[in-house]
């Protein structure tokens, strides 16, 4: 269903002003900036718009159009769809607001009946659309300049709500986290959260699922979605709208029907659906399941530079009931002979305040190496200046196959190694909290607790 | 007990070394660069360090010195200590380490007797020593290009772990918040967490009190120490350690007494002290304390551009107990009379995805009349284009005795905007979650609720 949207080659833009900044507009610019296939705009008053040929309507466009993008008023949306229908496009994107979220019920059951009636696949209306980190497809007509487009990875996301998926798209791409493919779906008149989950669940860009949920139409539906696609790959939610406040919230939003969070909560548990308490757990979630696949068992080894990170780490790894690993009699000797006296062998090892590169790589080559521990919980405070920017490379030349999450925090200097590690697959923590939670919830997932 | 170290004017460091990055030469050269008063450098083997005078001993300088700051190895502390006494030296930082955190408690022992003796105000040894933001007095001996320094604010943050305690002031650094003093004081050897919390008590300079602990040594003063500083102003305690495996990692940390958690949770509730259970909680804690003096209720009004956020925001707020605030009829005509048909006036109220600098002026301005509403929960989303920086300012003109929050999520733009308005005392968060919790411990605080 939803697979012509992403193959799309030609597609034609229906709204695109002469003016800068008008949303059609933007989304135009866009993909004539990146996007590879052809893009048409359609425009009744402009012969041409930065230089392109403007279509009066779609309709007279010759070649075959695979995807139509529709940025016009609401009050005029039935003439862009009929046009639609008469030029045969299957897939459409209704950016357009103005719908049953602001009480226009009316209209909006006209607008599905329609669509329905002619079998189009339809995204929207009241979203920003889709992007696609691998081909540039991008209708998120929201600027550069305030929302940074996330490098290509591996965990898609599917957001309801626009303002939640450009925040969580721009805080994404701050962290150097990479991104498959983004859907805005607003209000789900024809696609629904569960065609898109569906369509994610078989996709094989898509390693990870991440989902913002408001309510959903068809509860049969999404939760035989839920459990096909749980079981295939990692699929994280949260669901807005659990108290009754927050649900009232949601029938003026985009106008979806909630349920009981009880209800919610029960068969998420039943699918192994990753439940996600807030937005930032979702980006926590998302990181360690898009890049470690394979976790033996709990026993975490503990390695930092910084006594106070290493205790409130092992807090932090108890309390998420997670076990401290113990080092072999051969690694404690192996480290007690080549590390300074003041080092300190055991769980956490604290390598202390004058810990350097060479030392951080001894202590995690030694880690990895002893059978006893499953995951190193890597912490490194940068503003010692003895570890520096190299450690990077240190860390990936010892890659194996035994997960390593780091935990930094700080400003710039180490906002840019953590950007680092993330280009290179290892997930990084500010906090020790969120570390150990994340890891709890990847044992938890592949049934390893 | 501590008045002498923040009043110094004469400081006298022993151990500079002519070589670079040494400990004592970092600080030295942090000295010159910002702090007023007199330094004076200590090196048996170097006539002079960068153009200044050296002296082989703290004993053969003429003026009287109100610190000394002690940054040679452990095994030649006691000289080092020695000649202090002969010099009349009152108050002594030593930034050393290999104490009893190595297990050298003889050392320590001997140490400490010595420091009593002769009525020393001493602090550490094995830590990092402390920080003025209004003084430029700071021994942190760890580069700005790792370590930013915060900019001078209301909170003083006690912290027995150099490790958090650096991490944490690069962090609030980076989000703009202000500082006014830090103190690391590692062993407590002489003074002690309960000295400090006392002296910071009584601090004019100090509004808000944050405390990292490990354990205490005299809890019979802690306890005491913490009746007295809460009645007076708010203080804010994460206590590391909590778990047996944790308790045991501060053993070979700063080889503190822990105590069980029920025990410190008892007295921390009983004393009205803020516990916070993660380091992000200090952070969040610490800005609403700091900037918001006076809040009369719970009732919460939401002002957003992004409906997803209206949503999960209206969950943090009824799961943290607060309440939303029902606006006046008369808000609630002026803001349909005045605003788009497709902004929602409720609560949450929408001001929707186009909303712009005077949409949200209008929307603000109202709230903070209507006496239905005690607190505003801002949320501005600046991934939409038609709000921008100038919004800093519309907030500052209307800025009247009602709290306002604001939550903004996103990347560099968005966080150029926070910093401002951090600059301007508006706590700022990146999700509703971390605000909701913020406004509760608040209310909490002042027996609002």
């Amino acid at each position: 269903m939803l697979d012509g949207f992403f193959k799309s080659n030609n597609i034609a833009i229906i709204g695109v002003s002469r003016e800068e900044n008008k949303i059609g507009r933007v989304i135009f610019e866009s993909l004539l900036s990146k996007f590879n296939g052809n893009i048409y705009p359609i425009n009744p008053n402009a012969e041409e718009i930065l230089g392109y040929r403007c279509y009066p309507s779609i309709k007279a466009i010759k070649e075959k159009i695979d995807l139509a993008v529709i940025a016009v008023p609401a009050n005029i949306i039935i003439i862009s769809i009929n046009d639609c229908i008469k030029k045969k496009v299957k897939n459409i994107i209704i950016v357009s607001a103005g719908f049953k979220e602001t009480g226009n019920s009316k209209l909006e059951k006209r607008l599905k009946e329609l669509l329905l009636k002619h079998k189009i696949n339809a995204i929207g209306p009241n979203c920003l659309g889709i992007f696609d980190a691998s081909t540039g497809l991008d209708t998120l007509f929201l600027p550069v300049s305030r929302l940074k487009r996330p490098k290509r990875g591996n965990i898609s996301f599917i957001c309801q709500s626009g303002a939640i998926g450009s925040a969580m798209l721009d805080l994404i791409a701050g962290e150097n986290i990479g991104i498959s493919k983004f859907i805005s779906y607003g209000n789900a008149t024809v696609i629904d959260e569960s065609d898109i989950i569906e369509y994610l669940a078989n996709d094989k860009s898509t390693d990870v699922i991440c989902a913002y949920i408001e309510g959903v139409n068809n509860g049969k539906k999404f939760f035989s979605t839920l459990k096909k696609t749980a079981a295939k790959k990692p699929l994280i939610i949260i669901k807005a709208g659990i108290t009754k406040e927050g649900h009232k919230a949601t029938l003026s939003h985009t106008g979806s029907l909630a349920g009981s969070s009880e209800v919610y909560n029960a068969v998420f548990k039943q699918n192994k659906v990753i439940k996600a308490d807030s937005l930032q757990e979702i980006i926590d979630y998302a990181k360690i399941f898009a890049n470690i696949k394979k976790i033996h068992g709990n026993k975490v080894q503990i390695i930092t530079n910084g006594g106070g990170f290493g205790i409130i780490s092992t807090d932090s790894i108890i309390n998420n009931n997670l076990k401290l690993a113990c080092l072999s009699k051969k690694t404690t000797a192996l480290l007690k002979k080549s590390l300074p006296k003041t080092v300190i062998i055991s769980n956490p090892i604290d390598l202390t305040g004058d810990a350097d590169n060479p030392r951080y790589k001894l202590a995690l080559s030694s880690c990895l190496k002893d059978k006893n521990v499953d995951v190193i919980f890597l912490i490194i405070l940068f503003q010692t200046p003895l570890v520096d920017e190299n450690i990077v490379q240190d860390i990936l030349s010892l890659k194996n196959k035994k997960p390593i999450v780091v935990v930094s925090a700080g400003d710039f200097f180490t906002r840019a190694i953590k950007q680092a590690l993330e280009e290179n697959n290892i997930p990084t923590y500010a906090f020790p909290e969120n570390a150990a939670s994340s890891i709890r919830k990847l044992l938890e997932y592949k049934g390893k607790k």
